[in-house]
């Protein structure tokens, strides 16, 4: 994103289905199915009013930016509606904890229900959200953030469950602050609310990833405006269209805090029997084809409807949907060896090389 | 124990043997095998000075106590030597927390590693440790202490492990504390250091067991002293004796940060055939004799070696074992209405009601 062109706006209720339509393209799969976040949104907004969006650029160095998540399994965080109260007791948690007050929001990460959430967390702590995030997308661990790419040392995880727990954490790095976290997360029921890192706006210079909330926007947007969504998503995103097809096979189980498993689309028309295989943790992580990968992470891979363009997350993926199944680049962040370490898909455990999905592209068409 | 008789005095290298003795008996089968916290604790005093033990009474209302254990499975526990470094980011993070010193250690609870240990840290932070505990024994579970029974609201679990993470929990009550400590120490691999609470002198009166840390060394000093090691225990516990045998079937299996099963012990002589069977989770539980519950939580019940009166830990229970079953009354704090609903045999999901070690003894014998 071209953060010169930023500006402060304000997110009214009207602008959540763009929203959320948005971040359920950006989200791949996963950051939990927009439903939940929509919902939590609407009602802060109604009850607390239009919620400020500012650039990064707005905040003085020293001011104290959250970046906000929902941590757990999307199939968790589907069924299961937060508390209202969860932004409060971690914003209560944070300033005592610092001594200072949190002077906004920033989404951990722009995908899924996780890019909608937190218009309603920032309306309910009474300040304003960056328009910025830390994935330009979604992922499925705590690590898996621009700032640890960008070499910022953890210092805290706060964590705020449904039940009222809230918990500090000081991890000794990215890998630990995954462990503690997801173990906390599971032990709330596999759904909780985190303060991944607390930084200031200073530190988030150069480390996050900025206009993503205005990205979102403006991908429903053109959804919204066009009588062939699926064709202005992939001319708004630079998108490649892997398939077009039905789902004809998923595996999906819940545990250790993740949804993991796999779908099947096969072609349709001439296209019937070649089938399109995407592995899955939380999020869409590798995309085959006859055991030819199409497109791997940190590229995003988002399962469509054909018809509407709407993104199908993984936890309401279902046997027989007609899927357009979409990859497009991530942002150069990713692409850097220390973002392939933090994010490639050796980081996922697949022994494969990352390939960008502009050159995969040009060698199998 | 009568708390007008305690005097303050000082823990010297020579005393830890005693102590060492005594928290075994007193650990029930858990709290950790007394030789890593007797290797600890011999190492700190060696490099820091002895350790001043004072009565609850000598400290002025204010001050901060820290109740510390090691929390995890005992078979992790043995095998696995602590940080010296666990208990001095454990002190700097309450203290930047509260924003006050730590002004004594004191044992969550007496039995085992965790009574032996404490020494360790208070010589370590340079605090004197505190003539109490909070269980007068050995219980698998974090909310199974006095401070919880006598109803003192949970605050802070502070938790340090042996690679450097720091992690403050602020728990909704018991169960939580529990399930979320658990969590993070299976996630350090199933051990780490803890502070259960932070109170202040104030809130420990009439909420710890006062005179643990003397109690101990007694039943220590008395096996040395004695002959008839088991015979002096007998006396010094007012204990009765289940069974002398032989072990002969263990079953033992870690996880979920506990170490849970059973142990069979098959009497001597005229009593060979009548087995003894003792259910375990991490400490000794209950004892059966063709199904008839001889002695249950809380009192305590210990598997002594039979010639020198030596405790034998859950995790190195071996068949063949010459081994003596004693089981004597807890403290009466325990016998409430709110202490058996704590640590209860239905805490421990066994549907039997508690009756007393002296009623089943004297209805059986």
């Amino acid at each position: 994103m071209a953060t010169g062109q930023l500006t402060a706006f304000e997110l009214r209720e009207e602008d959540l289905p763009d929203l959320a339509r948005g971040c359920a393209v950006l989200g791949t799969g996963g950051g939990g199915s927009v439903g939940t976040g929509l919902l939590a949104a609407r009602r802060a907004i109604r009850e607390c009013g239009p919620v400020p969006v500012r650039p990064l650029g707005a905040f003085a160095d020293e001011e104290t930016v959250a970046p906000l998540s929902g941590i757990g399994a999307p199939t968790v965080g589907h069924e299961m509606i937060a508390s209202e109260h969860e932004a409060l007791a971690l914003q209560a948690a944070v300033e005592e904890l610092l001594g200072r007050k949190i002077a906004a929001v920033m989404s951990s990460e722009i995908g899924g229900s996780n890019g909608v959430a937190p218009v309603a967390w920032a309306a309910r702590m009474g300040v304003p959200l960056v328009d910025a995030d830390g994935m330009g997308r979604a992922f499925p661990e705590v690590q898996m953030v621009s700032l640890y790419v960008a070499g910022v040392p953890y210092n805290y995880i706060v964590m705020s469950d449904v039940v009222g727990n809230v918990s500090v954490l000081r991890p000794l790095d990215g890998l630990w602050a995954e462990r503690q976290a997801r173990a906390l997360a599971v032990a709330s029921g596999s759904h909780s609310l985190m303060a991944d890192y607390i930084i200031t706006a200073a530190q988030a210079r150069g480390a996050v990833i900025e206009g993503s909330v205005s990205h979102a926007l403006s991908i429903g947007r053109a959804m919204r405006l066009s009588t062939d969504p699926v064709e202005a998503l992939q001319q708004e995103l630079g998108a490649h269209k892997l398939i077009e097809g039905k789902i004809v096979d998923i595996e999906r189980r819940t545990g250790g805090g993740f949804v993991r498993g796999s779908v099947i689309v096969d072609g349709v028309g001439g296209h019937r029997g070649e089938l399109l295989r995407i592995e899955v943790q939380n999020e869409n992580l590798i995309a085959l084809r006859d055991g030819v990968v199409l497109a791997s992470v940190p590229d995003l891979i988002t399962v469509v409807d054909t018809a509407t363009g709407v993104a199908i997350s993984t936890e309401t993926l279902r046997y027989g949907q007609r899927a357009t199944v979409l990859a497009w680049p991530c942002d150069p962040l990713w692409r850097t060896p220390r973002g392939l370490e933090v994010a490639g898909p050796r980081a996922f455990g697949y022994d494969i090389d990352y390939r960008p999905i502009e050159e995969l592209r040009s060698a199998t068409v």
